[in-house]
C-alpha cells in the first residue's frame, strides 16, 4: 500500500515563511463575477457573485497529494492571465442547433513557497450563467507521477438554502431526492441503494435555491481520469467541502503531469428556467474528435424489458441456480417457461417497432448468465456472446433487417468490470457481425476490481474508455449504473445516454418515484447529460400484469405525464418502455410517442420550479414541428403557455394529450383526453395538469 | 467493503454442544501414513508419519469464512471413504517419459454441528513420498457464494528443523534463500523486493531438514481460483500456520460452491534426491484437456535481453521521460542510440540462432512504452502491438522465417494487469498475424487493480486465464514475476515455464545470487514447476561489457557451472542467455548448450543436498543421449558418478565440460577444460567441482 502522508504539520510549521497576500484577481461576464485571492497562509481562495449578490463567499481551493506536500497552502502567486472567448459550435445532436460558448478566463499560476517549488495552475472560466474552474498540474521537473489524496475545494454558501439532494453513495445515484434546508441534510435514515453514505455527504449535481431567489447548481464538467466529486455539507455554516470518491487503496486519483482535474461548475441564475437552459457544462467539455458522425442516430426504441420489471417474464431462461458460466451446459437447462428474450417474443417487438416507426428493439436477457447474475460479487457472470437456447441470433438479425428495425444489444456486467473489459473486444466484434450498432450497458451491484467504486477514478476511466472503444467501432452506447454524466456526450456523441439516477422502473417494484421526482431530475442529474429514464408507461397500475406479485404497485404519474416526459426529460434516446399490448390498447395516446422527436433545433423552458413543475417546448430537428411537455408534482396545476416561439404567420394544429378531468396520479392515473386545436404564434394554450399529472402537445404546421 | 465477522465468540460459546471425538481415520502407502481426527471441540486435525517417525504432529485444519461460521470447529463427522489409485500417465513434456500416480485417498465428510449444518469434505491423498490434502465445499443448499477469510491449516513440525526460506512477500519471490533453524526465521532485516513481509512469514515451497535426516517439503498443488499459501513460522513451537495472500479487500478468496482449495502438499523422504524426484505435485494436478499438442515445443532460445542487463543496450528507444502512451508521437522521439531491439541487432541474433540450431529469439524492448515503464503504478503503460520506429515487425518476421527461427514475443505488463487483460486479445491476434507462437510475459512492479497482489486470488486467476487463453490460440507462454508454479504445467502444457524466483539476471546488477543459490532452487521454487532461470552466462565478469556501470559485478558461478545448470535446473524452455559474441569467443564450451536437450525420457538425481550440491543425469527425449550436470555451492567438491543408468552393452563418448584446475567462482570463474572419454554402463566418472563451480557432461552413443 502506498503510504499516505499529508504533511499537514509541516505546512503549518512553515507558516512563518508564507508569502504576502496576492492582490485579488477577478474575471467577470455580465452579472457573474469571480475573485481569486491567496490568503496570508498561501491558501488559494475564490468568491463568486451574481450582480450585487454573493453566491460563493470566500472558499478554499487546493489539491492534496499523497506522500508529499501538495497545493493546499504555502503557495505563491507567480503570474496570471485573463482572456476572453466567444465562439459558437454545433452539437452532433442536442436540445438546440447551435451553442454559444462565451466566457472570460482567468488563469492563475501558483508555486509552492518551499522547495522544490512545484507548480499548479488554477483556471477559471466565467460565463453569463456561472463559473467553471479546474486545477492544472503543468509539466515540470519535480512532479511527474503523483497521487491526489483529496481536494480542498470549498463552496461556501451564503445561507441556509433549500437543497435538492441525494445521499453520497459512491456506487449509486438511484435515490429519490430529498428537499430540505442545508441545515437539515442528513441521510442517516435513508436506506442505501448500494453503499451507505456519510450522513452529510451528498452528490452532485446539487440544486440549491436561496431565500432571496437565486438558483445555484453545483456539479462538474468533463470528468476524465479522476473520481467523481461529492460534497460534504456543513449544516451549521452552509459550507460545502469536497469529497472525492476513493479508490480501492483509499487514494483519490493516480495521475501523471501534465494533467488537470475536471471542471468544478457553479451555475447561477435568478430564475429556474435559466438553470435548465444553461450550456455551461457542455461548453466546458472538449469537442469530439469524430469527423464522421452520420452513424450516430438519436432514436426511440422499445424492448423486452418492462415485462420483466412487472413480473410477466424473466431475464433468466431457467430457474436453476448456482450455475458457473464456464461449466454449465446451457442447452441442458430446464427452461422456466417465462423467459422474455425468446425468438418469438422478440419478433413481436420487432413487428411492433416496424409498424410504428420505432427505430430500435432492446432485448435484455438474451445471453446466458442471468440465473446467478446479481449480488454475488462474482467475476465470471456473463460472456456477452452466448445466447440462450431459445434466442436465435441469426434468425432475429435477418428478421429485424427485413423489417427495417435495429436490435439493440445488452451488456449487463453485474459490476464485474474486469470480466467485461477482457471480453469487450470479442463482444463488440460479435455485435458488428450480427448487425447491432447500439448497446445498453449495465453495472448492477458491487464493482470488480473489488474495492473500487462505480464513481471512482478507475471506473470513470472504464466508462470513458468504453465510449471511446465503441466510437472507434461506430457503436452507440447507453450506460446504466454508470457514473453520472458531466457533459462528455459533447466529446463522445455516440454516448447517447446514461441512467445514473432513479429511473422509471423503480415504480414497478419499489416504493416508487414520488410525483415530484421528474420535476427535480432536470435540475440535478440531467444537468450533466441525457438520461435513459424509460418513460411511456401506459399501464400505470401494474396489478394487471401480475396481480399476485404487483399488488398495489403503480407508476406515480398519470398517463398524460408519461407522455410529457418525452419532452421535459431530454434525451436523444427515448424508450417507449411499456409493453406493445399496452400501447395497442391506446393507439390515440401512443400517437404522441410515435410523433415526438428525439433531436431538436431549439428548446424553450417555458416554466419551471424544481420539485414543482416544468414546462418545456422543443422544435424538432429540421422540421417546423414543436413538442411541448408540461409536468407537475403531486399538486394539480394550471399552465398557460404563450406560443410566441412559433414562426409568425405560420398556422399549426396542436394536438393536446391532457389528463382527464377526473385524473390524478394515485386515484385515476390512466384517465386522459386528447383534443386538437389550431394555433399560431399569437395563441395561448391552457393546460390543466392533474395531481401528479402532465400534458403533452404536438404542434404541426398546417397549410393555410 | 464486505464486513468480516469471524464469529469466533459464537463458536466458543457453543462449545458445550460439541460432538464426541471421531475415531481416528487413516490412510497409508509404503512408509507414509496419515491420520485424521476430530478434536472434542469439533476441530479437524491430522498427523503425518514416515515409517516410525512423526513428520507432522497433530495439526489443525479448517476454513474460515467471512461473515458466517465456517469450518474451523464445531464440526461433526458424517462419513468417510478410502480408495486406492494407481495409474500411469505421459506428460506432454517433462523430466521423465511417464509418471506413476499411486496413492491411497481418504475422504472425510464433515458437517457444522449447528444449523444450517453446512458441509465440508477434506480429501487426503497419501503417496509413497508424501501427502496432499485439500478442502472441498460440496454443492449444498445453504452455501453457494462464500468468502474465505483464512485457513486454519497447520503444519506442526517435530523439531527445530533446518529451513531454506525466503520472506513472505505477497508480490515477489525474487530473494536469495536464507538457511536457518526454524527458531531463527526472521526477515526483519531483509530488504524487500516488493512488499515487506511479516518477519516470521515465509513462502512455499519451504524446504526443511530434520536433525534426524528427514527431508520435508511443504508447498501446494494446482493453485486455481485461490490465493497462494504462505506460512507463519512459530519460532518457539516450530509450528507453521497458514497465511493466504489477501485480496484488495482483505479477504482471501471469493468462491462459489462446489469448489475446492488447492492441494496442500507435504513431500517427505529420508534422502534429498527423492525430494527432487517426487512427482507428487504434478500428480495432484488435473490432466490437460488439450488433445492436439504437437505445437508445443520445448526449446532453447537466445535473445535481446542480457545486453540490457549488462548496460550495453537499453529497452527504451529514447531517453525522453514522462511520456503518455496514447498521446506520444513515437516516431518523433529522439533515439538514444542504445536501443537493443533494433532490426539490425535482432537479425544478428536470428543469424546466431539459425547457425547454432537454437529455435527461438526473444526480443525485449520491441514495443513502445519503455521510457516510463516501471515503478509509476501507471495503468496505461504498454499496448503490446506498437513497435518502436527502429523495429520492423514485417521485415523481421520474413527474415526469421527464412532462417527457420521463431521470434518470441514479449509482453511486459509493468504489473498493470487490467491494461493487459483489456488488450490481450488484440495482442495475441497481433502475434499470430506476425508469426509468433510463444510469448514471455512480465509483471514487474505493483499490481493494478491497485490493492491486489501478485500472489492473490485475482492474479492467480489472471495467470491461469492467460495460460488458457493462449492454449486456445496455440501459443506457448513463459511468465515472469508470476505466482510461483504449483504443477499447473500438467494442465496447461503450453505454460512452459515461469520465473517467480531470483533468476540469473540478479547477478548482473545486484549483490547477486550466492553460489549456493542454484543448489537450493530445485528443492524450493522448482518443486512446483520449471523456471526460466536464463543460464549460460560465459562472460562471468561483467566489467568487460560496460566497465563504468558494471564495476565489480559478476555472475557468482564458474562458467562450467553455467553449463551444468541446463541439466540441474529443469526447464523445457532454456535460454542461452549471454550475448552471441560471448559464445562466439568460446565455441568449444558453447557446444554443450547446442547439444543439451530440453525434453527428457528419464532423469536420475545422482547426488543432492540442498544448499550444497546437486548432480543430475537426464536422458534426452527419444534419443540414447544422456546429459549430466553437477553443481556445488561455495565449496569445491569432488563427485564420482556411476554411469549405471546407461544402456548395458552400449558404448558412449562422454564430453566433460569441467572447471579449470585453478577455477573458482570469485577468482577465476571463466577457467574451464573440456575432455572426452569413452564410457559405458560400468564406468565411473570423476568430476572435480571448483568453489562455486560445476561440470556438464554430454554422453552420446558411439558405434562399437
Amino acid at each position: 500500500m502506498r503510504k499516505v502522508l499529508l504533511l499537514c504539520l509541516l505546512t503549518a510549521g512553515l507558516r512563518g515563511a508564507a508569502q504576502p497576500t496576492a492582490a485579488p484577481l477577478t474575471a467577470r461576464l455580465d452579472k457573474v463575477s469571480l475573485t481569486f485571492a491567496l490568503s496570508p497562509a498561501g491558501q488559494p481562495t475564490y468568491t463568486v457573485s451574481y450582480g450585487q449578490r454573493a453566491v460563493i463567499t470566500p472558499s478554499r481551493l487546493g489539491l492534496e497529494l499523497a506522500g508529499t506536500p501538495g497545493f493546499d497552502g504555502q503557495l505563491q502567486l507567480i503570474g496570471s492571465e485573463v482572456k476572453d472567448a466567444d465562439e459558437t459550435w454545433q452539437p452532433v445532436w442536442g436540445e438546440v442547433k447551435s451553442i454559444r460558448n462565451h466566457y472570460q478566463q482567468l488563469t492563475v499560476h501558483l508555486r509552492q513557497a518551499q522547495a522544490p517549488g512545484r507548480q499548479l495552475d488554477i483556471v477559471f472560466r466565467v460565463f453569463a450563467d456561472g463559473v467553471g474552474f479546474r486545477y492544472e498540474v503543468p509539466r515540470q521537473k519535480d512532479l511527474t507521477y503523483f497521487t491526489v489524496q483529496g481536494e480542498k475545494t470549498e463552496f461556501n454558501l451564503t445561507g441556509n438554502h433549500k437543497a435538492f439532494w441525494i445521499p453520497g453513495d459512491y456506487d449509486s445515484n438511484e435515490y429519490t431526492y430529498t428537499t430540505s434546508k442545508l441545515s437539515e441534510v442528513n441521510s442517516a435514515d435513508i436506506t442505501p441503494i448500494q453503499e451507505k453514505s456519510a450522513p452529510n455527504r451528498v452528490q452532485t449535481p446539487l440544486m440549491l435555491k436561496s431565500d432571496d431567489g437565486l438558483y445555484v447548481n453545483i456539479h462538474e464538467a468533463a470528468l476524465v481520469n479522476y473520481p467523481a466529486l461529492m460534497l460534504n455539507v456543513d449544516t451549521k455554516t452552509f459550507g460545502l467541502t469536497s469529497q472525492l470518491v476513493p479508490s480501492a487503496t483509499g487514494a483519490a486519483a493516480y495521475l501523471q503531469a501534465p494533467e488537470h482535474t475536471p471542471w468544478r461548475t457553479v451555475v447561477v441564475a435568478d430564475n429556474a428556467p435559466a438553470v435548465l437552459a444553461s450550456k455551461l457544462i457542455l461548453n466546458l467539455n472538449e469537442p469530439t474528435t469524430l469527423t464522421e458522425t452520420s452513424w450516430i442516430k438519436p432514436q426511440k426504441f422499445v424492448g423486452v424489458w418492462w415485462e420483466m420489471h412487472v413480473n410477466k417474464a424473466s431475464w433468466n431462461y431457467s430457474d436453476t441456480g448456482n450455475l458457473k458460466l464456464a461449466s454449465t451446459d446451457w442447452n441442458a437447462l430446464k427452461p422456466n417457461g417465462r423467459h422474455g428474450a425468446n425468438t418469438a417474443n422478440v419478433k413481436r417487438y420487432i413487428d411492433f417497432a416496424a409498424k410504428n416507426g420505432i427505430e430500435g428493439v432492446l432485448v435484455e436477457g438474451w445471453n446466458v448468465g442471468w440465473e446467478d447474475w446479481a449480488n454475488n460479487w462474482k467475476e465470471e457472470v456473463f460472456d456477452f456472446v452466448t445466447p440462450y437456447p431459445d434466442f436465435n441470433v441469426a434468425e432475429l438479425q435477418q428478421y429485424a433487417t427485413g423489417k427495417g428495425v435495429k436490435l439493440i444489444m445488452h451488456h449487463e456486467t453485474s459490476g464485474s468490470v474486469t470480466n467485461y473489459e477482457r471480453r469487450q473486444d470479442r463482444a463488440l466484434t460479435f455485435m458488428k457481425e450480427h448487425g447491432y450498432d447500439a448497446v445498453k450497458t449495465g453495472y448492477v451491484g458491487r464493482i470488480i476490481p473489488r474495492g473500487e467504486h462505480h464513481d471512482g477514478q478507475w471506473m470513470v476511466n472504464h466508462f470513458n474508455r468504453t465510449a471511446e472503444n465503441m466510437a472507434q467501432r461506430q457503436i452507440m452506447v447507453d450506460m446504466h449504473e454508470s457514473v453520472r454524466p458531466t457533459g462528455l456526450h459533447r466529446t463522445y456523441p455516440n454516448w447517447l445516454a446514461s441512467e445514473a439516477a432513479r429511473g422509471n422502473e423503480f415504480n414497478a417494484w419499489s416504493t416508487g418515484n414520488p410525483p415530484e421526482h421528474e420535476t427535480i431530475l432536470p435540475f440535478t442529474r440531467l444537468m450533466g447529460g441525457p438520461m435513459d429514464y424509460t418513460p411511456g408507461i401506459f399501464q400505470i397500475k401494474l396489478e394487471d400484469w401480475n396481480p399476485a406479485q404487483n399488488k398495489g404497485r403503480q407508476v406515480h404519474t398519470t398517463l398524460a405525464k408519461q407522455l410529457a416526459l418525452y419532452v421535459t426529460l431530454y434525451s436523444p434516446l427515448q424508450m417507449a418502455a411499456d409493453l406493445p399490448e399496452a400501447y395497442e390498447k391506446r393507439p390515440d395516446a401512443f400517437q404522441f410517442i410515435k410523433d415526438v422527436a428525439v433531436d431538436w433545433d431549439d428548446t424553450r423552458i417555458l416554466a419551471a420550479e424544481p420539485g414543482d413543475y416544468i414546462t418545456t417546448a422543443r422544435k424538432a430537428k429540421g422540421k417546423e414541428e414543436w413538442y411541448v411537455g408540461a409536468i407537475t408534482d403531486e399538486n394539480a396545476r394550471a399552465q398557460t403557455l404563450k406560443l410566441d416561439f412559433l414562426t409568425p404567420g405560420q398556422r399549426y394544429e396542436a394536438t393536446i394529450y391532457a389528463d382527464g378531468k377526473d385524473a390524478s396520479w394515485d386515484k385515476n392515473p390512466m384517465s386522459y383526453q386528447i383534443r386538437k386545436q389550431k394555433v399560431d404564434s399569437k395563441s395561448t394554450l391552457k393546460l390543466q395538469l392533474a395531481a401528479g399529472g402532465g400534458a403533452a402537445v404536438s404542434i404541426k404546421p398546417v397549410s393555410r
